[in-house]
């Protein structure tokens, strides 16, 4: 199977970095194609540039998809997740709702470990549904980018971060938020109180899962592909998506 | 004033309607700027075209506000609003915000009369908070085109959809979803078992409304303006406000 | 448009302090008219007061509604807000309800800032169903009469409160409760981290808008007005208000 | 131990029926002493004469519970419930909140029976935070009165509606709200379908029980007794309560 | 009447103190009969040890239900309480649920003090619905035994957090979990700042009410007994209870 | 990998439906061995049932774990998940919480199909927290061995149910509860308006996946397993396992 993993930001190296975690957790048949974004936002670091991100996404979805057997959002926020799955009728996974997904399989409740402000990941958990599992946040102090350039000090803010979490807030698992922590997990095992989970390393078998499942795409819902739309302005293949006509029955 | 009425979707009579709407709101010292999408969907009937209209929504935006004084987001999905909020330092509403809004001071719960399926209303509501004050929501059967062709069918479906949520689901006030649908309270009001209230009606006067508190531009919090973002694709002005260096202090 | 401004507690000198506020912030053709309670608490600081002033507040509004246009509460626990609403055709609007409103227009989510223990603030947020957009509370150590005694300690304070909700809870505007606080915030914004808000300076517009919608009174659901009711012991204007027959339809 | 009975409303009838209610149900010891509101709606159906009432009852609660051990609002509304415990040490029990109380020690989930329209119920059942056991609401078509000059017609509608919640919302119990109702369920145990429960039969037992256990005034929290409250206009009694000064310790 | 108390684990010092608190609270006429667990664990402190003793704690009941005339469950997790209600008959209170349930007649909210950690007793109060109520959660630091062993310094610990409670969180009332502490609130009643309750002291007549109010079994709802049931390896008393026949009607 | 399937009623014929799907899904190096209950119900079809297997279900987990990989819950109430959890270091998934965690990764709301009462269900809902992703629920009339008797009858009652669930509450995803309705979705996949899945479909891969992602034992956190727990009367694998001392670290 051929797994798509879009990046909608433009920032070829975090692509890499997701990819290279998602070929270490795939299972053997499994090809992992991964695109990056090519309009909006360098890194996407605030509503308004995943907002953007969003046509961006789609419009990749649309060029890609069909030669993809699954997707995976390779960004923090899920951008468009429900947008991307009405509009294709293969898997769409969002890897912060994996890692969250997964962490609901693992404990009873679990907190998240972001770089940055936590307000909007707040708002994803709401979204999502998962504030009856959420116990807490914590953010930490540098930047996304000092993942990459000092990783054993991240590591050491994300152990302590992942103890608190689990000692004040009774966390049983952390979801570690962000295409720079992919893969920390494994490396912290033997260190980490609770287990750390990041969005990579569950997505790709939760979409192995979804594909192997081959459920029919829905005719009822709210999911429905949206059909005979018109539009202007939007890549061919992002306007042939939406002007598919209605299926014969 | 001058209150910058944006329409992501690419049908200008839409825009003219909900600008007409607006104009016969309006205080005298405001003036009505109206502007159409240029990318993306004719009619936004889907999470898929709204995903797609934040992108033209927030150029729209970037170009046309420096200009006005507040932003009215005349689209029912109240499209990408907390980006729009982020992006400018002025007032922006949104126009389904707006109308349940203005049906939370009416009444003690509200419901909702949505052309389609009701589903992604339904998010907005959750997404927004209102669920305490939700009542209840109708779908009218004939499409929001309707609206303008045989009116006083749409008329009549909608007193008896206004009575059903009031009798049954104990609505106090009811919210007219759709540009379609904006300036029907007005007339229905002698019939009408309940308030009947739409989007640009009441959004207009909660943009003047904002403007005369004249508050400050947050420093703090989650809708700081995101500052020297590093962008590619974008309309020029667009990228010049992500762009924007840190105010000096 | 007249605008009746009721403060069900016993203290002329808020009850002016408010309508000085109110006077400031309203349009040139809005009349304000202000009454004070006659019977109840000085100060109204208890749910034991605020129950006794609810009589109070409806014998008050009996008598001034049939003159004025839209009422506006001027005291920080909306007492009787609902009730309010059913007894007249009026729009009526409570001060909190007002500021929390507005701050959900500009943010994601709010603070308060109470005077004395938060815990009736709270119930308050819940029953008019603002807990999604509540971001945390703060209680400002003096009583409320030194915001009029010292009013620069005051407002150093209410700046510390504001900044603190915006950085750890994440509030994007905040509320200041009181009538002792109102216009506090215009003095403050440029100071201030995140917007401050006042019940008077945002009730005004709002009901200001409210007499421009001009909504018919509802005829069912929740609020429609009790009719041809028996009652012993009350004002005149109050018993003839419940008395009052069904409408011939 | 003395039971005071307040109905806040001014029918001498409904208060008999209350207590009589009462003394069926009372054990041995108990003494019930049932007093009728003189001032307010006489009969409360609404929102606005049970703002009113609040401050009937407080006067009442003032004037009798020196005498008292324990407190009974015999008002479905619960009328002012939380600032009654606000006023005075000894325990106040509301007759809804007795009969829900009870219902949730019987049932995972519970229904309500109500005459009339059903929004303020509702409002109760959240208010006092209920939300989770709650499983539906029936109302029957006649008026209270009809209760009480065609009992067997009563029976009848409220064996049905007793049913429909039990099999349509999964009711494992059923409260009967109003005084009109009170003792029916006892009356039917052997026809229903799930048990019956009334606010008169299960607030006089809950009492008994608070006046049992004997706990203290609280010092902290939310319910400490105002002190030294500056009034007018009320009542002695209530005025006294309001002005009394802090202990000393 | 007989009230059955269950300790479902296998230490007889505890059954006995709770019987002791049991005795010292019930009506003359109340005669308690107090059973230990004879499977599963010495003391239970875990989600599986609480799973294990659901099997003996109904064992217990199928066998001394019959004699008795209402069960309250001497176990701080509530352990199996809605299978308990229906199995049998006669009413069964949880010693949690009591507490709680009598802990939001006396407060507007209510926090809780419990050895060990807080998660699952979180999980108990989001189970059986008191989230609107609940306040906050402190753990004592010391193990249960302490309170035997040291019983003062236990009762400082919990004034402690008790006033902790009610100062930071707003409790009006706080409950005192674990047969350890039963009886430690009638103690401390000079010194604490809000009512501390526990679940013996109220369960005991919470029993004693349910069973003067003398309910019918329900016949429909979630709570109907299993009847026909095929079973293997169960103790007598407990098979023949699941397998009753239905009743003839 | 060996996963094991715990089938905690007595029933043979369902585990091994059960056992014969998982292998119909599973991937080619995973062996599914299934053990079946020796104590409790021959079906489990109440909460007492539900409380009773829970203690057959930890003993056959503490017996069979120590040479397996996983664990896959074969009963629809996720009997004892939590607890599970604690007793092993190895995952533990329940089917109902499978099919339910597949169906937020493929809807934005699922939808429940049951045999019998749907209460139970709602609980379990509730309990593990997919309550804002939970449209509506439908009871099959025919009892679960229907299924196995008469399967085109249930096959097309399951697709009216879900076709209903899809139009009127919006369901995106349908999960078919109970064994007895295992593979159906893959039977009805092309005619099914929405996808259908059921737990042990989703429950095998979900299982693999978290073996593949081989996360560490909490040490901190709400699912640390007990120590050294003394118990009596229990099979002796499951007193070793909760007898286990405490690593030394």
């Amino acid at each position: 199977m051929r797994l798509l993993l879009i990046n909608p930001n433009l920032t070829e190296a975090v692509t890499e970095r997701c990819a290279a975690t998602a070929r270490t957790v795939a299972s053997p048949g499994t090809e992992i194609v991964a695109v990056t974004g090519e309009v909006g936002a360098a890194i996407i670091n605030s509503r308004a540039e995943d907002a953007i991100a969003a046509h961006g996404l789609l419009t990749l979805l649309a060029q890609h998809a069909p030669e993809a057997d699954a997707v995976l959002l390779a960004v923090s926020y899920d951008t468009a997740l429900l947008a991307a799955r009405e509009l294709v009728s293969i898997p769409v996974v969002g890897m912060t709702e994996a890692a969250m997904t997964t962490a609901c399989l693992v404990g009873a409740r679990f907190g998240l470990i972001v770089f940055g402000t936590p307000w909007v990941y707040r708002e994803l958990v709401r979204a999502q549904g998962f504030e009856a599992r959420f116990a807490g946040i914590r953010s930490l102090d540098a930047a996304a980018t000092t993942a990459l350039s000092d990783p054993m000090a991240t590591e050491r803010a994300v152990l302590a971060a992942a103890t608190d979490l689990a000692t004040v807030d009774g966390a049983d698992c952390v979801v570690l938020c962000g295409a720079a922590l992919a893969g920390m997990g494994q490396r912290l095992a033997a260190e980490t109180p609770v287990p750390l989970v990041d969005g990579i390393s569950c997505g790709v078998p939760l979409c192995e899962m979804l594909v192997r499942l081959a459920l029919p795409a829905p005719r009822l819902g709210s999911l429905v592909s949206p059909r005979n739309r018109r539009t202007a302005g939007l890549h061919p293949a992002l306007a042939a998506a939406l002007a598919t006509p209605e299926p014969k029955r």
